[in-house]
């Protein structure tokens, strides 16, 4: 592993992602992305008794299906890099006793996503093990009463909200064994905590829009790249709100954005303009996940896309900070992914 | 980075623990390892107008700290790890954000500790960085009234509580510079996620044994070493009921911890004769940490202890799955410490 400038590491040997996974809910099952996803629920319960054992039903079952993705046994796995957005990340912790492999525990809000794939790239990289497991898993039952209110009251929301995805997404990252098969992690630009000093927990994307944006300027200036290297650049989750906000902040700094396509998962998963519920568009940290490890993954595999830089973005907030009047820290980590030259 | 059987990292450059520090409150402050610790705050308010932000306090308060005793200027750091028992880990969330560098929240309940020094380590052996700060912090208060009652209901407790130590603990790792002066970090066994079905959140000592003694094996199985290696090994807090439990199982399986000194954080921390309230022994993720970076890595220094095994336990519940009647997963993560040559 190489540090390029202060925030980026440069896996040098290129870990390859083996095989990943995208567990949905009814409603991304109803969206734009449905044919990319591997499992879609046909209702929020699961089969289960409460929305916290739902979640770590989705987590389990992406887990396993990115295992059975990558044709790995479970008994191979060496290490679970995890976590979520409930208290003391118990759907990974969950999730992680079924597989039996050491396991280590992460939280970056919606930033998760990409943040235990750095960990897990990392680890593969350096030598620490020959297969890593990277994901995240949230409910929109579960984050909605835990952050905002319970579902079931009905409470109201402004336009800026944002919608939690019901998903979980896992990916196994395995040693790189020269035969030119991708995905191939590139490198990952780790983010400083940006607060502007926003407090209101139902508008994260402005809240989040600085760190995305301090991120991305990061990668390039530690990279020497431009947006044009990239076929596509992802935010997590800054939706109809905060991406405007980080394309300007960009644009700003003189970071040509024009050069290459700009998007952001929360605006991705959903078709806003029949699904209403979904207001300002998806968050959460399954969000950034599905859609990269699902719809990303394949159209990369698929030869679509060539060189793709995913951001996620978090909201380092809690119920408790938010009640007491404290400003929502927030946090983007990126990570530069690659597809292998026979797929492109 | 080479890996050692399926658990275990060796640090093939040795990184170092550049300086360190622990900040504690009164209670900690009046136990028998008071001369060992860098700061006692004389109240557990702090000057604070909440619990929580009293424990954000003692963060950063350590965080300045461990930079000064490294002698590292603050925008000279690079990495930020660390985690809490907080929801959304927020105390660490909040002293990252002071110190404006890239920021990787984790999350292993007590075992945070060891879980932030093993990644803090991995990025600096593996060439992601030249200082990353390694961090946790626990206060009486928040995490009582978190996992169990606000201590102002003075609720009663079984003999098998533990009492939530109020302290910080952090290290800044660097690179080995080849002069010889330690303390290194030699090793790091992950620890694997074990749940023997208990489910009392007021014995967490008999629930986490099994997970400190998983891990223990691991690492004499993964390093081919013996106890009698380690002047000391010491795990996490598993106190009065849970460091019995541990040896007769590390006994079962032939380990001879007779060979070395085997003690336990929570043990150390308070004169349990004289320290009542503190009932089995000390908790919360603070104290392994301000144990390790205050007590230990002091005696380290002075030429007392050449080699130790410090394995930091933590159980992965949250109030909501004990409440939703689930056991408590555990886990254990392991640091091999050695000091530099010179001081021995």
């Amino acid at each position: 592993m190489k540090q390029l400038g202060s925030q980026t590491w440069q896996f040098t040997t290129r870990p390859v992602i083996l095989g990943s996974s995208a567990v949905v809910g009814p409603e991304e099952g109803e969206g734009p992305l449905a044919s990319d996803f591997d499992f879609i629920y046909d209702s929020l319960e699961m089969g289960e008794k409460t929305w916290e054992k739902a979640e770590r039903a989705l987590f389990m079952k992406a887990s396993v299906l990115a295992l059975e993705d990558a044709g790995i046994e479970q008994d191979k796995l060496e290490f679970f890099v995890g976590g979520d957005l409930m208290n003391q990340i118990i759907s990974s912790s969950f999730a992680a006793r079924k597989m039996g492999v050491p396991y280590l525990g992460v939280f970056g809000a919606c930033s998760t996503s990409m943040e235990s794939l750095a960990i897990a790239s990392m680890i593969v990289d350096s030598g620490g093990g020959k297969y890593a497991l990277a994901g995240t898993a949230s409910h929109n039952c579960t984050v909605e009463k835990q952050f905002r209110y319970p579902t079931e009251y009905g409470a109201q929301k402004p336009p800026t909200s944002q919608y939690t995805v019901t998903g979980s997404g896992c990916a196994i990252v395995g040693r790189n064994d020269g035969s030119g098969k991708g995905p191939f992690v590139v490198s990952a630009t780790l983010g400083r905590i940006m607060d502007l000093g926003l407090k209101d927990p139902l508008n994260m994307g402005a809240a989040m829009a600085p760190a995305a944006a301090d991120t991305i300027l990061a990668h390039f200036r530690d990279t020497g790249l431009t947006p044009g290297h990239y076929d596509l650049i992802v935010t997590g989750d800054l939706a109809t709100v905060g991406l405007p906000i980080a394309k300007k902040l960009l644009a700003d700094e003189g970071v040509p954005m024009e050069e290459t396509t700009f998007n952001d998962c929360g605006l991705l998963i959903y078709n806003l303009d029949k699904q209403k519920y979904a207001i300002a568009g998806g968050s959460g940290c399954g969000c950034s996940a599905v859609v990269t490890y699902g719809h990303i993954l394949k159209r990369m595999r698929k030869g679509e896309l060539k060189r793709v830089l995913i951001v996620a973005t978090g909201a380092l907030l809690s119920p408790l900070s938010y009640q007491q009047g404290e400003s929502i820290p927030c946090v983007a980590h990126a990570i530069a992914l690659e597809s292998g030259g026979e797929e492109a």
